[in-house]
């Protein structure tokens, strides 16, 4: 049994820190960074490639609507083709950044509101997927399990590899809770460890609802902003591998 | 005897439209294309690299200062290291529109203050010669004749093409004089005609003191915003060619 | 008979130009003066409020959502809190410059994707009457006739002004046919001209599917970016004069 | 014998979290609020002036370049009417949030860069100078002890505070060294309060060289993002108290 695990880092911008990424990279095998529109800008990008090429994180990039000051959490009514055009313009940022550290884009992960657009809207979900298509075509495609982003991906013919999230609730559907609602998210390490295992080995989880529904993932996301993540993703890789789950990177499962 | 006619495009943002791009496009062996700092976006560069390319139309890409509101013309106090990593960012952006569209990018030219600083300022040249070598090393380094920018280029082991310019004036020096100068900028089809003729056929240029100074120069610019450049630019291109000038990209010269 | 003629004008962005201000003010009595968020800077800002009041046009603040490559007019989901800072920070960039001129802020017009959802949205609408009554109290509130902007102007105490736009079609229900649609637009002077007077001396409007509705508007919106706006707005204000309207700034009616 | 204490606060942009205002505020007197240009934006605007102004303290302006990539930090080579507009801009936008808060815009002190700018160039200087005099005539402006922003203030006839920093090392001609340099920030609470209590009750400082200057301040600046600058602001204020000094805003002065 083999999980990824995923975390949105390189967030920071000029002179403000968000999160603290180098914690973070020994309990992680792929690191989504963000390109300069929604978080992060050319200096982070590079900060952020080069150490976790150094660690020998896979790499993907993490476009998002061009909205800094709503950290790419606004909706943003953008035509489809101005999301794949958005999209290749980040993600060419990103793969320059990967070129001159020698590591590829091992996969692309949309970010915040756009994540949340392409796992209901399939014009953006494959705007978004033909926009890796046409740019990186080896990369696997992440997002929401069971959405139209893996749908669009799948489609096209990308590799695609469906998310789960360690803390955050879902609804009797397998959408994420909005996190404006009390309870959309978990607090406590031994909740959110409890969600990982659910999920990693028996492949379901219970919903904010109470009741239990299947979620076959291919990689969990850790978030990379919180103060104690670092602690939280150790005890979880912990917990997972004494029950024999190895843990890499999507693109190095067989 | 063969000359790259060469003109900054793609500078329109959004609603904003600048220039007359698809005027000059006839006119125009390789075209520099804004990469969203100083003006140009994600849609923009999709569309200009396209028509472009269609035309067949030597790419290259143009970075310049974060610094949409003053159009990249205003000087900005980056760090070398600041510069390198923008740079990376700029080209890798415009670097995966020309791949979606089956081009390379051919060449770099930096843009207004920072074309301006690079041409005077030993660390920003190397810091933008070292990113380009790093990104698209196979691709021509365009700047001011004789200047920085072309040394730093030559030493990495970058081609370089020295730009001169179709309407602006030079000092004793060779350098450009500043926009903010009375007579800096011509504006007659006659005395750029004889301008450009004066440097393609004979190496010399007239400057603004009044004397004579060598300049050799592998490309000539033509400014894309102006409302008669492309008649402008037609006139010209035969007067080259009825002095046996073939008109054609950097690339293609042997 | 009286009537307001409005137009959004100070839109162009440092070395982007927008419209032909200058040719329109003789003929409006309004400016809607953008504000740095979806156009305008600092520099045109003065430069527009400088000229406007010189011609004793009335000056209003023209807020939008902070985006200026989509030019206001992408809805951003900004929570109404969120929208009544925004306006808040917009006015006051306006109000100061209206000080150093010398002139008051009259009017607040919403922008672009704003003002829709504005006219829909309660709390958004209510958020925008609360802005402008913390800020300029005796500024008319200017939005969509019949529309919720103007109710939450209405409840809050704010003086208020249903616009109707001159070459916009209207649906059965009022509202303004999005611009995506075929026809939603009015494009001969003589359609605008007929459009105009129907609602100035009749209260009413002809639809785009054919019927008519009642419309009792305080202000025409003519738009400021269109090539022919000048000779077309000189057009219809002779043609509301010779019909015995006097055309003049909503706070001037009496 | 009176001081006033400053500091930089409201810095925060979006979901960016810069310096902790609130455990800094029982400390200072005087506030100086982004503006939204080099960092802050109209949510965190309204916060912070609410927070200041609910514990009486006064309230400024704190303009800056438009540069939220470097913080301000970068110089930005904008002319002297530019800078004006800028000001001027950024004034109005804090204002109305004053406004909204029943308090006034009691200083201004410009930013990063600009500060240091406008204590050396005199064209600069006046158009901030003029900014303030023309939008908040009754305001203080605060700038570097004896530096051409102070003269300015003076020239047009604005009350002016100079301003000492109580972390930064001084050269010889009472310039701040550049943060670049080794030395240039103390560090220690004591060299700090060693620092401050030369300045306040002597009037003089020891410079980086070891010389000693005389250095007459009318407010010290505390900087708001450190993190122990809360605790190290209340010795320093214990310090000065024991030393009989009143520390008040310099509009209370008499």
């Amino acid at each position: 049994m083999r999980i990824d695990i995923n975390a949105d880092v390189g967030e920071s911008f000029g002179a403000y820190k968000m999160g603290e990424d180098e914690k973070l990279f020994p309990f992680i095998t792929s690191a989504n960074i963000a390109c300069g529109f929604h978080a992060g800008d050319f200096n982070v990008m590079q900060d952020t490639v080069q150490k976790a090429a150094k660690q020998g994180i896979a790499i993907g990039a993490h476009p998002g609507y061009p909205d800094l000051q709503g950290f790419g959490r606004r909706n943003l009514s953008m035509a489809p083709r101005e999301v794949y055009h958005a999209v290749v313009y980040q993600i060419g940022a990103l793969h320059m950044f990967c070129k001159i550290n020698g590591v590829p884009v091992s996969h692309v992960k949309p970010h915040g509101a756009l994540y949340n657009t392409a796992a209901i809207d399939v014009e953006i979900a494959e705007a978004i997927a033909e926009a890796v298509y046409d740019t990186v075509p080896e990369a696997y495609l992440f997002g929401l399990c069971n959405s139209e982003i893996i749908r669009a991906g799948e489609k096209i013919g990308l590799k695609t590899a469906g998310e789960a999230f360690a803390d955050r609730r879902y609804d009797i559907s397998g959408r994420l809770c909005s996190r404006t609602l009390p309870n959309a998210v978990l607090h406590t390490t031994e909740a959110i460890e409890q969600q990982v295992l659910s999920i990693v080995l028996d492949g379901k989880v219970q919903t904010i609802g109470g009741g239990t529904i299947p979620l076959k993932a291919d990689t969990i996301c850790f978030h990379g902003d919180g103060s104690e993540v670092a602690k939280r993703a150790e005890l979880i890789r912990a917990a997972l591998q004494s029950n024999h789950v190895i843990i890499q990177a999507i693109g190095e499962h067989r």
